[in-house]
C-alpha cells in the first residue's frame, strides 16, 4: 500500500504553507504525491448552480465529474473516514500520501511549530513523530529542521517514510475493515490466488490485482 | 457491480433538469444514487486559496478533503476514464449510478428530447436505448414518456436497469482493466477464495471482500 506521512501542528502553525514547499521537492525527486486534508468543520467544494451541485442537491449520495484531465468525486459519508479507509477507497497511482492533520492516527508524523504561535509541541512523546520543522530551536529527541528547508524535509521523508516502507504483497478488506494478516497467511493466500489466476487471459503480466467479491450477506440494496 | 443508466441527449436538452426530478423519485423507492457527469471541456471544482486548492497548485496529483459528513477527491488523470473505470475506482455503497452523457458507452440509455431543441433523437438504432423522455410525440421503437413524468421514468429504471441487473459474485481487475470471467471460472475462483478466507478472524460474516495484490511487476514508484 501507498506510504502515508502526516503533517501536524496547532491551528495556524503553517502546515499548508510547508506543504506548498514540500510537494514540489518530492516531485523533483520523481514521486507522485496525494494529499489528504482533514476538515472537521465540514466544507463546500462544489459551486452553486453547477450541474454536479444540482445532482447533489437533488439527493445523490455521490456525484462525480469526469473530464479528460481530471476527475472530482464528492461523496456523503456517515462517519469520519480513517486514513486507511480513504487510502483503500480513493487513492490510486501515487507514491506517497501526505495528510494535513490526523495527529491521532498512527502514521509517521512531522510536526510544524512556529515562534509566532505558542511554541507548543503537540506530539511530544508520540513514537510516530519523525521530525519537527520550526523557526526556533526546539529541544526534542527527534531530528529538528528549519521550517523553510523543504528540501531537507523531503530527504527525511524519502529516507524514513518512502524507502523504509514495506510494500505489502496483499491487502484484504472485509466489509470496509482491513484484516491484518500474519506473514505466512499473507504469503499462502497471495500465492494460491496468483496460482489460480495465472492461466487466465490478461493476468500474465499482472502488476496490481483487485478482486471484489460480494457474498450477498449484508446486501443493503433492494435489487 | 452497481448498475449504470445513462441520461443522454443533445446539449441543452434538459438532462440535468430531468435528473433533478428523477433522483428524488429513486430515493423514495429506497435506492441510493450516484451520478457521473461527463465534462469534455474540463472544469474547476475547487476554490482558489483553499488549502486543498493550494495542495493541488503545488503539484499534488490527488487532493482529498475529508470531513465527518463528506469526502471530496480531486484527481489528475492522463485520459478520459470510462464509466467502468470510474465505477471500479470511486463508487461505493450505492444501488444505482446515473451518468449524464456517455452516449458512446454500452449501458442502458434514456434519451431526453425537447421540442424547443431540434427534436433530433441521437440514439436512434442504439440497442441500449430503453426509453425516450420528451415534451412532444416521438415515433420510435422504444417506450416514450412525458419529460415531466419523473415517477414513470423511475419505474422504468427500476424495472429495466436495477431489477434486471445481475449482481456478479466476483469482479477481477488487473492493472486497472476489468477481466471478464466465464461463469464456471467466476464460481470456481469465488469459492476457492471464500474457502481460503473462511477460517480467518473477521471474515465469517463477510459481505463485501476486497483483495488487492501487488506483484511488484509494474511498479512505477522509485521506492
Amino acid at each position: 500500500m501507498i506510504p502515508i506521512v502526516s503533517i501536524v501542528g496547532t491551528s495556524d502553525s503553517g502546515k499548508t504553507t510547508l506543504l506548498e514547499k514540500l510537494i514540489p521537492e518530492l516531485i523533483k525527486k520523481g514521486y507522485r504525491v496525494a494529499t489528504i486534508k482533514h476538515d472537521v468543520h465540514g466544507f463546500e467544494v462544489d459551486r452553486e448552480g453547477k450541474d454536479s451541485w444540482r445532482h447533489k442537491k437533488a439527493g445523490a449520495k455521490t456525484t462525480i465529474i469526469s473530464s479528460p484531465q481530471k476527475i472530482a468525486v464528492i461523496n456523503d459519508t456517515d462517519k469520519d473516514l480513517s486514513l486507511e479507509e480513504i487510502r483503500t477507497r480513493y487513492v490510486h497511482d501515487v507514491d506517497l500520501i501526505i495528510s494535513e492533520g490526523y495527529k491521532r492516527e498512527a502514521y509517521p508524523k512531522i510536526e510544524v511549530s512556529r515562534v509566532a504561535q505558542n511554541r507548543e509541541i503537540i506530539c511530544t512523546g508520540d513514537k510516530n513523530l519523525i521530525a519537527v520543522a520550526s523557526d526556533y530551536p526546539v529541544k526534542i529527541n527527534v531530528p529538528t529542521i528549519d521550517i523553510n528547508d523543504a528540501k531537507g524535509l523531503a530527504d527525511i521523508i524519502e529516507e524514513r517514510v518512502i524507502k523504509g516502507h514495506k510494500t505489502e504483497k496483499m491487502r484484504l478488506v472485509v466489509n470496509g475493515q482491513p484484516i491484518p494478516l500474519k506473514p505466512f497467511i499473507e504469503l499462502f493466500l497471495t500465492n494460491s490466488i496468483l496460482g489460480s489466476l495465472s492461466a487466465l487471459k490478461g493476468c500474465q503480466k499482472a502488476g496490481e490485482i483487485t478482486i471484489r467479491i460480494n457474498t450477498g450477506k449484508n446486501a443493503k440494496s433492494k435489487s
